[in-house]
């Protein structure tokens, strides 16, 4: 089991699909074959698995499979694993995670139809959906996770009052921001911030160099960007969403296939999110310093008295070294606070 | 040593004078008296050890003598202990903390010219300076150590924009400023914050009993307040300063034996001590909230830039229970960044 999900944490962090491993072994705990899936399009863990012990000569027969979430039902591009595992004369499925999925949804009944023993372990589920939280989210909630990350003085502006906002944070936060990007099919801001910022959006490491994998840009807002925008540059994708309500975006990303946002602000876009209840996670990079005006963090969000205040439940807090020698900046992960 | 300092922590945390300890060892390392400076007005630390010894028949001729901090060598409302340790007769003296005071320095001088041996040492002087922080810092400085304490929701906002605060931040925490405030000589507020607020400003338990030594309450600005104002009931001392600079206001709590003070703002008081340069810690509490609108933590500091922003080293950050069953408050404590 614990293979299974070594083997499920080396599929693609961002990708339509989940991330699933499978071991397939005989009575005496041998490993047959073994597979992971690897993006979008290619084979699924199972049929991995089974494919190398085709290549291979190996006889799967009588053999127990482990598969970190439930064997799919359905044949999309890819035919339905369940089938394939019965087909291949495997006796014995372990799976962790039940599929979440609607459509894919049934592989352990189509299994159990087929006289083969299946068993669901709670251990191999946890790994699973650690590996999976976006897109578990996603599935369950028909729309992506979506993450606000801002970037603040202590006293909560994102820049001064005449506008100049680099660098709040010191250097390990901006690095830590595009690993952050990395994971999520999506970066979203509104065109003020594209208008105030120019940014270019996309993932780079310390030195500067391009990440060899970049989210979709996306650009929320009426306001006419120009043509010589960063964000408009070739380094990436770019989808540009006038007119749209948060809930109208996120059913687009859906679309796509992306199963979790990173929401860069600035503060309109933010609050837009925040009211309508659609941030599901923040994380603040707060710098140890104060400048008593400039850019809110978010802009107003109606509220005008303490007991409407959006109210939060602090997940993490780390420190990041920051800009001078003896600094260090906070990141903060916070969560909704669930009504009780 | 160890002991010294141990009975040095029995002095009470906020006194005019500093907490020390001393102990009287013969030869052999046996403890023949001790002491410890009981608060302003009653014996030093050492005279407290040889009045023990004179009590107790015991002959001190010869012994060595652990005092936490340099023996005094002036004669104030008690005698020079330097002076006194001569007249018992002690041997040898080892000191941790030298004297920073000026007027009291020069107890170890006295001492040697006196023929006894004395030495200097530095763990012992590490124990001092930790549980004379506060004083340590007035007597070089000749004003106290001021710690601005502010509670604010995420965003900067220490209250709702109808003025509404209660609770931006939970019980736990609230607790913690009580206990906070009890370490302090002085409590200071603006008057918008007794207008605002009207906060009793004592001490109090979590069962909201008084504290038995109340810090001064201390009412800086030229707005007058009502005589009704909770800050001027008879629970503790209150000293209202109109019309007077941060500098002044320091100084007259200086004059008053005051080492400590702790700032309760609001925004006015707080931007006009920042800007200063007057606030040498700040204590933050922070409420994983956001309002969007408010009163800030600090009215306007006058930056416009970014490169302008007050910055601060992240001292200690902790997290407190908060309102919400599985939230937590932060409390941060900052230090100005020093410039290199």
């Amino acid at each position: 089991m614990e293979r299974a999900a070594q083997l499920a944490a080396l599929s693609p962090r961002v990708d339509p699909n989940p991330r699933v491993g499978c071991v397939v072994v005989d009575a005496d705990g041998v490993i047959l074959a073994e597979g992971y899936h690897r993006g979008a399009g290619t084979w699924h863990a199972e049929a991995a698995a089974i494919n190398e012990a085709i290549a291979t000569g190996v006889d799967l027969r009588g053999a127990t499979a482990y598969v970190t979430l439930e064997p799919c039902s359905h044949t999309g591009r890819t035919p339905s694993c369940a089938r394939a595992l019965i087909r291949a004369g495997v006796a014995r499925v372990v799976f962790g995670q039940p599929d979440p999925n609607g459509a894919a949804a049934g592989g352990a009944q189509i299994l159990r139809e087929a006289g083969v023993a299946v068993e669901q372990d709670d251990t191999l589920a946890a790994a699973s959906r650690d590996l999976n939280a976006d897109w578990t989210f996603s599935v369950t909630h028909a729309r992506p996770f979506v993450r606000w990350k801002y970037a603040s003085t202590l006293d909560g502006f994102s820049a001064a009052s005449d506008h100049t906002s680099q660098w709040i944070t010191g250097p390990v936060a901006r690095v830590d921001v595009h690993a952050q990007r990395a994971e999520h099919g999506a970066i979203v801001v509104g065109t003020g911030t594209v208008l105030a910022d120019d940014p270019q959006l996309t993932v780079r490491d310390a030195q500067g160099r391009a990440g060899v994998q970049q989210p979709l840009r996306v650009v929320v807002g009426d306001t006419p960007i120009p043509d010589t925008a960063r964000v408009l540059d070739d380094a990436a994708s770019t989808l540009v969403l006038p007119r749209q309500s948060p809930t109208d975006v996120l059913a687009a990303l859906h679309a796509r296939g992306i199963h979790a946002v990173w929401l860069e602000g600035g503060p309109t876009l933010a609050a837009v999110f925040l009211r309508a209840g659609l941030v599901d996670e923040i994380v603040a990079y707060l710098a140890p310093a104060l400048l008593g005006a400039g850019r809110p963090a978010a802009a107003d969000l109606d509220i005008t008295t303490i007991a409407e205040a959006l109210r939060f439940d602090l997940v993490d807090a780390a420190t990041l070294p920051s800009n001078e020698p003896s600094a260090t900046d906070l990141r903060l992960r916070l969560r909704p606070t669930k009504e009780i």
